[in-house]
């Protein structure tokens, strides 16, 4: 199957879709080719191509900066509609905007808005170069800004992207991450295509090579700069929201094509009291607790991601206390879709049987993308600070992981 | 310690006070004799009594019949909030509610009219003797109505109460389930101070002989009658959403006890790496275990609880699809609740230690008391139920239990 | 129902009988009236006097000292067939043979020889006053030997017995425990009759007042003294190998007692798809987990006392590996009698139903009394020692509880 | 790297080396390009002549026929310890014993004493194409003997095998299962190379066509027949028991490479409590937890293997209580084996982080290989089966799959 930007820019009907119509077609199409491309993986430049021409690039960019508009709440139902089909593409979706969202809570207005005005009307695609934990990259001072150099691992998206948040570490005595925004093409930088997973395997999230890679003082966040505030310690906790509904999205499409496949093609078992598949007493046991997986975790999804919502539009007024109550519906609905998913997606098969698990159908795909997505930080210490919330009364501490 | 009506009643500052801050002043008093009463078992008079003088009896009753006029969400929430402290007079107070909402479902307006006003007047609190499993009790047919007949069990919050309802199964071919609202006090009636169990101690859930009981025509539920229309299914979803805010509020009161004996008395195990017990880190562990349960729990219960209120106020017009999403959204809530609740009033003790266990505190209570509640239906048929919405797009169908 | 000692002594069939018929009548004794004890509580009499008549209490001494001679093995097997029946009498049968293990490997033959000897001839039944964790009871050095004074818990069935194992802390400044064999009556020694617990009721597990108690040198077993060899560290794992059998013993129980309910009360759900109860899909799933609970825990049960005969028999051979694969063989039963129980004795209810929560079963007690027991010491650190070794090939380190 | 069947057979140590030796030498290099053949699939052609030229294809014939004489217990702790290494060798080598086992129960010793030492001598693999739930190749009578034809799935070890076990499904009204040992070079046998799969990539468990393929009398397996007797119905168990110590090898197979991952390449959380990886709390509770998995496994499969072994001893002297013993060990097991292995290959990753998710490492075959083997037969069943024994003192009805 070969599909074009073309198949969408030209077509009239998609110019006045909702996002929502948008995001099903998309969906439809990614989930098409899902499987061919969690085999072949590599950069998934049609479906990215595809995203370009839909219009959602400026899904969350503000509609005075040429965006649509959207909020936190809407813009994270894309990302788990788009999970659905197809987690790899969702990521780095998720990941321009994250960046955009970064721009906007690290910099000034002098600084974001012309790149949110250039995202929404140069279609750009932003990838991510920020990877805290991996401090190779430095930023030494130079005249009138900069130099990055170093290797870094992680970088998701910046293949096939316009422009890049990238980090390095001041090469002073504490060290500080230096945040900046830079063209993907910008001399010096070398993005490797050497990303190769079980899981998640078109996010592109190989390693980069800084070579002296000039950055002015303009590109640099710095004022406020990250984690400034609780308003600009959201961000991190935009990023695992981002998690929370790829791993719902993950897991709803799991259940979604194991259903359809034991309504069709699943076999009875010789020993079930059932006449037919559908009603065998176990297997309905199974689907019953999907249910209940799913359900506790989109309430806890959605909750958060209103809360979120709340919280953005307090901006600098937004208090510790008000960024450690999103902090904390947002890790309660991370582990509860992290323990629910892995669960449902090594279960499937229960439901679908022995047939079921030809390469052809490549379900395993759904617990591999989720697995490997799910090692971002540990569970364990997700739970820590949930239990530090419970039992003395404790915020998550911010950091880029909580 | 000697709890009166007296203290309420006379309290005049009560007389203005929220349902949210009588229910507190309630909670209060209940949790201070909830162990001992745990242990005594019996009618919990007292607390039946500050209840009446309390106001919230005519916490469901509509304004226009001198009630208080809250919706079943905020019920719900008072009588969560009861049964953190005290499950057995929560679940009799719910009942309560829920025999009034019975018979506007399954009567005349021309019945439930004047029993809903004399409630708020004359601040009746009704009992249960209604028991569709137990079909001892024989409806006989007899000039002006009916005669009731036979035993029955699990009739909860009868004694001690003013008005009852009772089922009874007609002497006919297809044994059809009668139900009327009685008083208490109506000859023949005989209700067993017979309730010993292993948990919820106080509900007075014993048995009842019903020996040539007179039953008027105008007392019988005949019109439109039970489970007679998708509106009138909404009872059983009203029982069962009842359990689910017991079986929350007795997990969140397990664990609020445990918190606070955590927080002054428990020990440090020798092996932990902590320095003092509050960052024990699997103590931790569970208390985020607890919090991921508790939130989870608490969000399908509101969730559901909303449902419910919409669906109520649709009425007649409500629909087999519009009843079986609140069936679906009670049914979620009410297994997770169950399974969740068991485990962590359970799993406390991993946080209190060997000390707690001592009979003094009697902590086994919620275990006790959830153990018992949850046994009312298998839970494993509405796993059941909700794998036959999940797979097949099948609605629970409506009886007394689902 | 009166037991009295005089049933069991003249029985001239008995005294010929095997250990393994013995326990079988001893435990048949015990569970007609278990639930009703349970709710008594207080001190075991009849039954400790039926112990005393069966012979039992010289199961482990050796034929040299007048003893049955029973290897570890078989007394564990005896303790776990009387925990099915009553887990109190069984615990504080089998602590009984664990202080005189203790005098065996804590003190020097001269002074064990006569006590072993005395103990098979008197009939005496042995308490426990060590609590290594209670420091309040102090050694002061007197003339010939020390004074013990001060309070200490947790000595459980002290009362109604002939000689106890006391601790206390010498008034030094390492605060050495000291251990010594006293008899019960030793003047100064007072024991509470206040055992309170919600469960493990007729364990006498209370507390003890030492005021000035006399201990002679020749009573205190410090050659070669407590946990001073890989040997001698086997006394805490004879008493987590106590527990395993203990927790099993339980959890048997509880699903024997299940059985005979749902085979004989239990009532099928009307949903079921099955025509009688004992066909139910779910209820049949449940009692295949149990099946599975109890097998891997009697497996790993049977393993750890295997390999506790054989690191016995090295004697002061025994090395700190031989020791630590004993352990870790102990720890791996303990944490999957803990846990499993702890689910079995919880989950019975799901298959016996509403009806079996009467408190005139009391089948509550399974759990109250598995889950007291269990806290003797916390579960996440014996998981935590397992992971040790996995990881690193740490043997757990000797103490008193591991 | 290139394995060629030269490197054993030439090395004259291996000539007298034990069984034991040889299977840590086999597995050893087995290990080396398990990851990279897991990418490959197809014909493990290399290490099928490696088990060749081990000697290992006689393991289980009695020496009298000119094997090695081992036992089934032996025989399946070689399975497990390949199974360590490379679950899809450790399968087609188990099932050729099984081949060989199938014939003895099946055959008359003047059928199955040649087979054997034919096998023995001229190094013969067996393979397989009995699939008794695929009933599309047909047995039809024909001049001496029968002719089967049609089509057959999940034919493992049937590529470069040189006898194969078929089965057919006779053309009379009942249908009745033909079991016949065949050469896999007979003409008009095909098989395809059309096994692409997500796990267990190696076992070619692709599907054979038969066109008209002749079978002599003598071949054929009816006297005494599939599943004649209590001895015969042993085929199926041991099928089970190959399953139980594959899924166990995978998982220790799992947990020794992830345990090799933490100690050298893992990084502590900065999170965490701990000085090292190696003592992080959360880490170690993960290997306490898969410990326990792995010893309740053992114990459980080694229990299951001797019973197998003594019941086999008793040949036709089995009864079919012995027989429905030996049914309830390998089922106990096997459901432990499936539940714990999934659990521990999913959660590995937990203890060794987002960098071990590399497609270099192919960690998740673990998982892969033993979710793809589990559905042989669906582990609800067998849960069913335990607690129909468990609950009404059922044994296991023998079927092909219990």
């Amino acid at each position: 199957m070969s599909l074009t930007t073309h198949d969408i820019v030209d077509d009239s009907v998609q110019l006045d879709a909702s996002p929502a119509a948008i995001t099903a077609r998309l969906a439809g199409r990614f989930a098409e080719t899902a499987a061919a491309r969690d085999l072949a993986g590599g950069t998934p430049k049609a479906e990215r191509d595809l995203l370009r021409g839909s219009g959602l690039l400026k899904l969350s960019i503000p509609i005075e900066y040429g965006g649509l508009g959207a909020n936190w709440t809407d813009t994270l139902g894309v990302v788990r509609q788009l999970a659905r089909a197809d987690s790899s593409v969702a990521h780095v979706f998720a990941f321009h905007h994250l960046q955009l969202a970064s721009v906007r809570l690290f910099g000034t207005p002098a600084q974001w808005e012309p790149w949110l005005s250039e995202t929404a009307s140069r279609n750009w695609f932003w990838g991510n170069a920020l990877n805290p934990l991996d401090r190779r990259t430095i930023a030494s001072r130079v005249q009138g800004g900069r130099e990055f150099s170093g290797r870094k691992t992680f970088c998701s998206g910046a293949l096939d992207s316009d422009m890049l948040l990238a980090s390095a570490v001041e090469d002073s005595a504490d060290g500080k991450l230096i945040i900046a925004a830079l063209p993907t093409k910008r001399a010096g930088i070398t993005l490797f295509e050497d990303w190769d997973n079980m899981g998640q395997r078109q996010t592109d999230s190989g390693s980069a090579l800084f070579e002296r890679v000039a950055v002015a003082e303009h590109e640099i966040l710095s004022s406020p700069g990250p984690l400034s505030s609780p308003f600009a310690c959201l961000r991190p906790l935009l990023a695992q929201l981002i998690f929370v509904n790829i791993f719902l999205g993950i897991a709803e499409g799991a259940v979604a094509e194991a259903r359809g496949y034991t309504r069709t093609q699943a076999r009875l078992w010789p020993a079930s009291p059932a006449a037919q598949v559908s009603e065998d007493p176990y297997i309905l046991g199974h689907y019953g607790d999907f249910w209940l997986t799913l359900e506790a975790t989109r309430k806890l999804a959605d909750h958060a991601a209103a809360r979120f919502d709340a919280a953005w539009a307090e901006g600098l007024a937004l208090t510790e206390a008000g960024r450690g109550e999103v902090a904390l519906a947002v890790a309660t609905a991370k582990v509860t879709a992290t323990r629910g998913g892995l669960d449902l997606t090594s279960r499937i098969f229960e439901v679908t049987g022995a047939r079921s698990t030809t390469a052809a159908l490549r379900l395993d795909r759904y617990w591999r993308n989720l697995r490997v997505h799910a090692l971002h930080d540990p569970v364990d210490y997700k739970v820590r600070e949930l239990g530090d919330w419970a039992l003395n009364g404790n915020y998550p501490k911010p950091s880029f992981y909580s």
